[in-house]
């Protein structure tokens, strides 16, 4: 035990994912045993900080088997921005800049530093804190794996678990029905979980945001398919795929919805091919369950290099892993832009090398 | 080895599901090894009649390794009735009675008898086929649980696993976000897999067709559990789920499009209660993946009483689960009507007694 | 909430399995929610009983969150039988009967009604307590699955997934490596894990208590493989298989240790077909992990028919799963003798009609 | 297709893993999709190349389906070094030098280059190869993790699953029995499985042949548990963890034998502390079942790196994992030492700094 014993906080934010509670947990073993420090659990993401009363000290009995359970025991939500927190009054809803009362809050409770764990949204609300001077140390999290400068994110390879396990199984169907089976997974900007999910899965289709597809390229490839005696396709595809905007010639063409690229690509290929498709939306299922033993690891080394972070007054900065190390980088530099999939990323070009269709063949 | 070989064809009709194969495996496992028996393998259901080049013997090779596999090796279809057969010709659709020729492929192929592995619309084929002259047993199958005189179905309770694990993992996600979590299951006419998969997963509310609910009653449920601190709750609604026709009064009340209960109640949660909703459609991921062992074991034991009751002529007959034992029913009582959960069922009657609700509380 | 407030205790005995938490949770809440009762829970099977000041009645709050965890939040333990406690004193045990100290503390407590949940040690336990005049209703748990008067306990399927898993898993490194593997499977006396998870697994040999088996046949059936091209084996083994006392001539055998049979099996297949040969050793894992659906529904079930059987008093009795109804039944009748695998089981049958071998043919 | 269509040979050794057949795939679909390749299939390691009449060429049909099975669909072996070939004549085993019988095949057969995916005895007997002419081009793989020179070997992450899902498992146990329990994994000399699942799966002490352990140093962290109210302790071990040869004075100490230090460990802490404690082997389930998401990558990026190396010509490489890169290293430098867990590992200091005894205190 040191001498002088801190007091931090710990905050998730976002989408919730599996793991969160695993960092949890390593922040508060790392910070108690190796520091004595006190740890405060933030609930609701920054908004816990509006109602300082309702933040309760972390311990090793109240977090007690947290460790394989999905979701996070702090709770969160990715909707209450305390820069511009919705407030509700006599029915209509206005817009208030709470920050004063978090940073009032994080005094109130004597908290000398913040680990926040959250994606985009959520660290760069942290920035803007800890450029109004609060002491932050960020974790990243997102199952969409899109931030910058870390190899991977928290929650990203559970993701793909479950994302993967849904391609399997949609296999079965496919091929006993001889039909196109369409698995839409998350990704809005980025393709992540196509991308890795649709290539375990072995998916004959990957369509991501990242490569505008064109649906005659996607049908050329399940004729191809059928030439050969493979009477079904199985096609990923993330949420926010979309096609050209305009032709070869320049002139625009029709485009999708945002986010109904599975259901036009479904329609235009039973109308083009008259095959049975059928879509499935894995939509909320990918952010549940026990996280996988890399996401379990994953988490105690990002909460235990936080610690550290604090312990050495590194603020302003995220753990991030780079190969085989955790290291420190700013966390304006990680959050904007989104991380794109790079179409000279490694896994997109062994996907493409082992044949699966990126619907961009002319 | 007997000295005077049959020979046999196996039929898989309707959605496929896990348990298929293993059925397969074990009717060639046992028709061969106890009487020496000619299988073979009909492609595409009954459409694989039509064609009976197209039919190939199975073997132990050819059934090899499949047991742990979801689907179908022989290929499946929902939608190629022969006796009303959809036939393509110049871009116009029209349906042809094409059961004769496949009571002739039978003949070319010399099957004695026809094993169909099926739900109630392949069995209702079925049963139209022995009422021609061809000799029939039939084994039951399907997700839904919902023929007549056996206590379950094959592949009903890997369909429970996939979705009780869907509503473990929705969980997290409905706590860590003090979510309404809405997941809709399979079942149109009848409750089976929300009601077990609901009571499994510990779901708060479980809507099944059998039993109209109201939203104010749902709504109500949701209060009572904020009111007790609980500040989630999971919902899990069958497909057809559905709302009273008519109010006390006996006046006509709106009604949600068919397969909409979910989307309506999401809408209706949310303007009531100003609480975050979300829905998530398991759909085709109830079909897929490695049978659970339950369904193994009762796909060697349907397979095996199958090859029997063919031994013993027992022909317009299906094998069926009751109690401990398997035991023979007639097809056409197995099929008509649609077995719906009883009110009085135990599994129901269990659920409302450890406190789930049904949306029916006035 | 009724007038008459009653008390209630659980307890929990012997080996623990999935399903437990799953049980305790319902009686809670059926208790609770249809009653009003008060429940309290007693630690470590009946040895609680015995400083009733550990005792802590079960809320709604505090079996929160547990239907889908493994193992007892109440603990348990198979070694303190109260009517013959061991008790260390100077560093000797010695035996000391705590029956009394256990009815006393049930009086101080102001328990009605003890649910127990226990196998057949539990149960005796549990039935010399009732006729010391102590009402009790038990629930038949125990993965062995080997209690009279009822077609299955509880925890018996989930053990059935994690053995079936774990043959599914060998059977890749024995086809790899053209190995003959053998698993071992919890059974004493009884083989219904191996009987079952083999069954489903797709093993090629089971040996359980119930069928004593000859080396000479095993080997006779690998060979058999041998010469169909098949290079390796899979035997699913209960740990308390045994090799027949006498040879047909009436004389006595060579024993094989007890709970030796896997090792014995591997050294004479190893020495007489010289091939690759490995043994694993399931044990403590077949208990362990979350109870599957059938488990769940089935805790439920139980957990809501003891709280009837409690309303209705009628004690001495245990729940049991008859064909599709919960009834009830005298416990002395459940637990004595244990409950083999009888030579006509239509698993049994089964297993042999689609060509497993029992190591029993001459 | 390329105008020069050249033929190579694929070759999988040593300990069978999941992620073997992912890598097949890989490079049959890279080989033949980018340059029109013929791939042939050696069976059962080097020794298939002895009788080149059972090699057999691979196709995409042959391929098909195999992406997510286990084990390996060329078989393996490692007890059949073709320079030191055991043959058994006349009832006994003499050792003979094959590699000339190999080198011929690999002429016979037209195979201008070998991939060949093994862990550290495998490739060993490559790298031989390779001096003697033979263009080998070689992937990492091994569930121990040993090799040299890549972040990971092929196999490491599903082997991990397993492992954590058991610590899992018995944490249920442990808690409810209120026992120690100790899980025995693979890692001989390295404790690589052990660090990491015993990491993920939230054991309290880890035992790892790299840090020799005290049996009272174990004793202390389980008594310091108890003191804290945790009744129950996991322990995760590697086969090949040891104790200190010398005490601090220098004087040698008593050993457990090779292999023993579970069994041993157990006794000591049931004798020292009166505790129940088990032992469970994982063994063999360690190497069955499906890949992971990861390794299935992995082996999709391994695969077709290795067909891109054969193509530039870079044999008697390695394809390796760097960070988020495929790189190329020389077999020899990846093969010797084996790569043990440094003291300095972050993953270690990790566990270390969230409160995991790795029994080394005084």
């Amino acid at each position: 035990m040191t001498l002088s014993q801190r007091t931090i906080g710990v905050v998730t934010g976002g989408g919730d994912c599996p793991g969160l509670n695993a960092a949890i947990r390593a922040i508060v073993h790392a910070g108690k045993r190796q520091h004595g420090w006190k740890v405060i659990g933030v609930p609701d993401s920054f908004s816990g900080l509006i109602w300082p009363e309702k933040c309760r000290e972390l311990t090793f009995e109240s977090t007690r088997g947290i460790l394989p359970l999905g979701g996070t025991i702090l709770g969160t939500t990715n909707s209450k921005d305390p820069f511009a927190f919705p407030v509700v009054e006599a029915g209509r809803t206005s817009v208030c800049d709470y920050s004063q009362r978090c940073i009032e809050g994080i005094r109130q409770l004597g908290i000398e530093a913040l680990i926040v764990i959250g994606g985009n949204g959520t660290l760069a609300i942290a920035e803007r804190f800890a450029r109004c001077g609060v002491n932050i140390v960020a974790i990243p999290k997102t199952i969409d794996n899109d931030l910058q400068c870390t190899d991977v994110t928290l929650g990203f390879d559970s993701a793909l678990h479950i994302a993967t396990e849904a391609v399997d199984r949609l296999h079965s169907t496919a091929e006993s029905h001889h039909r196109v089976m369409i698995v839409e997974m998350m990704g809005r900007d980025a393709g992540w979980i196509a991308l890795y999910a649709g290539t375990a899965g072995g998916a004959d289709v990957i369509l991501i945001p990242e490569i505008p597809f064109k649906i005659e390229s996607v049908c050329a490839a399940i004729r191809r398919r059928e030439a050969l005696g493979r009477t079904f396709t199985v096609i990923a595809i993330a949420e926010g795929a979309r096609m050209p905007e305009r032709d070869a010639a320049g002139s625009p063409l029709p485009k999708a919805a945002p986010g109904q690229a599975a259901q036009t690509l479904m329609h235009a290929i039973r109308e083009r091919l008259q095959k049975e498709v059928r879509v499935t939306v894995l939509g909320h299922l990918q952010r549940g369950g026990t996280p996988s033993p890399a996401d379990r690891i994953l988490a105690a080394r990002f909460g235990a290099a936080a610690v550290d972070l604090v312990q050495r007054d590194g603020y302003g900065q995220m753990v991030a892993l780079r190969g085989t190390k955790i290291e420190a980088v700013p966390i304006a530099a990680a959050i904007d832009p989104v991380r794109l999939v790079d179409l000279e990323n490694d896994v997109l070009q062994t996907a493409r090398a082992i044949g699966i269709n990126f619907g961009d063949e002319s």
